[in-house]
């Protein structure tokens, strides 16, 4: 009897030639990366579900899948399970990879380099609801330098994932810069109340989806006229051209390994609490919505370790990056051996002389329908054929193209 | 305040130089199986816990960790939590790699090929309790061939898996081999009933652990003496010289790729309750336990599809093979660019051009203990640096070793 044999709501089984593809892009990010002196780490896709809810996380801690405690520790709560469900989990799934970041450093910094350059890709997982997409399990890309809070490491982020971007073929992709406390000052100006601006900004961010009249609607209803008229005229005046003198200097250092793909926008929010200073947006013609972003987070490392630790990072959205980089330019040649079942032994042998000269080599017993066969592999990213029967070694093979 | 940083029980950080290591030693196993035709695929780490507590994970469905409900179907079953603490989970972490590749031949068979060779790298998650080598997340690497029923598949697992070794430096490796039929015969011909033949393998898998006096003594508790004594004759007349005709051409077929690596053991039993045919284990002289297992289970990928589909599959226990591995050889060249903080425009050219060379290339400004920087960046596995104050260019740079 057949069962449903579906993976779980919004998540993916990933055939051969995705899989193909995104390891391979993956790789392609990751390599780029190390190449500019980011070391690779791992923590593990479990946290203490404590550390994970505790503010630093945002709207994303909601949607952190709990696990249920195990044996006597689970007996001892389920009694009060209905008044206190929250004591039912002990553990969750990382929702992104800067939380569990930032515990590691504190864990480990003392085996670290005092300027700790890391990069990190992994899933994380997030009880969203599935829509198109938007997956339950995802893939991120981060780096993140600790313990430098000069300009350097803004340089270094921005220089090396625009360089990431490009290895992936996403050289239209540009970077769009803002710095919290200029936002901070322009919303300020606006006659926003310093209480308010953490709103203010809310609506700010809405800017993409309502546009100008919008927010300033919004702003209307929130603060008045004076507040939503001054910030029409603000937004309506914006000339992204005049990089502040705030941002002037990155964007010089930038601009020179990587002329042209930074954007100042001095509208730009990002949702996250943390950030401090500069903030990052990854955006690409082809993408409607970003494929990445990061920025300044000084205060996060501290609240762990006891100390203040400067910080910054910048993430690449793995998944709407492989959507655009589409399927694999080339497959890589691989070339199957087609053998009839009482010559196994030799097939063997030829295998091995194959792989020895290079090939990816995968043996086929022949089958009835051999058209069939060729079709298969040539489907699944084999190149090339040979069908063994009758030659003696590896130099009588005739290898024809797979198409 | 600092807070309890560790991540949780059982679980790891890795370091970025243990990092380097196991991606490096994962990487040759992986580029090993796909030389030989195996294609990578990846499933999501959570399966529907009604998938994985179906009785085919054996012992370890009971350590699988469990995903908390969410939402109206969490308040739904919380009332009667005490009375029913199963249904408070719908999903959990799979505990291997076999069970979700089932449910993913069940699932993707129409778009695969019809003989199946897959190979997975990735994280499982156990609820044991820890203790030395025994972590509550690790890699396993497993490879399987599904929808071969002739001795071609185990043939190709094996040799390809001798090849995976020998990649990764274990050369030392051997792979003991015996049938389940085999077994089953040998078992009744100690006199044990039918019934009783589960019962008596599970004794005669202690073989390694209480020695044959040991297992005759439970034998003869469970089942008599008659039957203690037969197994003792038995156990203390084996000649594992002697491969007996149903192995003899998978002897002969592994041994002229891979010779001597082969180990005939008429007592191995592997504990898994779905093995049909061929079970192996790998064993290495430096590793007190296997290093991996595996064998054919024609019954179990049927089970979700309605069909029978013959198997076979093999695993390389990680964490265990790594361990042996032991520390890396030798380090990827990687060049230190220590700056003076107003150089930094300077160092990030350099950078650019250093990695064009084919360098992995770090930036370092230069601290007032230059000393301790560049012992820190030789114990983080860097092997040059230069220091680029005057350099006016790439071919100016002074490199020099770390050491």
């Amino acid at each position: 009897m057949a069962k449903d044999v579906n993976p779980p709501r919004g998540m993916r089984d990933f055939l051969p030639q995705e899989k193909a593809l995104r390891d391979h892009v993956l790789n392609q990010i990751l390599q780029t990366y190390k190449r500019y002196g980011f070391q690779s780490i791992e923590t593990p896709a479990l946290e203490d579900l404590e550390r994970l809810t505790s503010g630093q996380g945002g709207d994303n801690e909601k949607l952190a899948f709990r696990v249920l405690k195990r044996g006597e520790e689970l007996d001892r709560v389920l009694p009060s399970a209905s008044d206190n469900p929250d004591s039912l989990a002990d553990l969750g799934l990382r929702y992104d990879l800067t939380v569990p970041l930032t515990r590691y450093y504190a864990t480990n910094h003392a085996k670290l380099p005092k300027v700790f350059k890391a990069v990190q890709t992994g899933p994380v997982w997030r009880a969203e609801r599935p829509q198109k997409g938007r997956y339950r399990q995802f893939i991120q890309c981060d780096i993140d330098i600790i313990g430098d809070k000069s300009i350097a490491a803004e340089a270094e982020l921005l220089i090396a994932s625009l360089a990431a971007l490009d290895e992936i073929g996403l050289s239209k992709a540009r970077i769009r810069i803002n710095h919290r406390e200029l936002l901070a000052r322009n919303i300020l100006s606006l006659g926003v109340a310093v209480a308010d601006s953490a709103s203010a900004m809310i609506t700010i961010d809405k800017l993409d989806k309502i546009a100008i009249d919008g927010v300033a609607k919004e702003l209307d209803e929130k603060f008045g006229q004076a507040v939503a008229a001054k910030a029409q005229a603000w937004l309506s005046g914006i000339d992204a051209s005049e990089v502040p003198a705030e941002l002037k200097e990155l964007f010089d250092l930038v601009g020179e390994a990587a002329p042209g793909r930074l954007v100042y926008d001095p509208t730009l929010v990002r949702g996250m609490g943390y950030y401090t200073g500069s903030i990052f947006e990854i955006e690409h013609p082809e993408s409607g919505s970003s494929i990445g972003g990061g920025g300044r987070y000084d205060g996060m490392v501290g609240r762990w370790l006891g100390t203040d630790v400067p910080a910054v990072g910048i993430s690449i959205g793995f998944e709407r990056a492989v959507d655009l980089v589409g399927a694999f330019g080339q497959n890589e040649p691989g070339l199957v051996l087609v053998y009839e079942a009482e010559k196994l032994a030799h097939a063997l042998k030829l295998q091995t002389l194959a792989i020895a000269e290079g090939w990816v080599t995968r043996l086929e017993q022949r089958p009835k329908n051999l058209k069939l066969l060729l079709e298969t592999m040539a489907s699944q990213g084999f190149t090339h054929f040979s069908l063994i029967d009758g030659s003696s070694g590896f130099q009588d093979l005739v290898i024809k193209v797979l198409d």
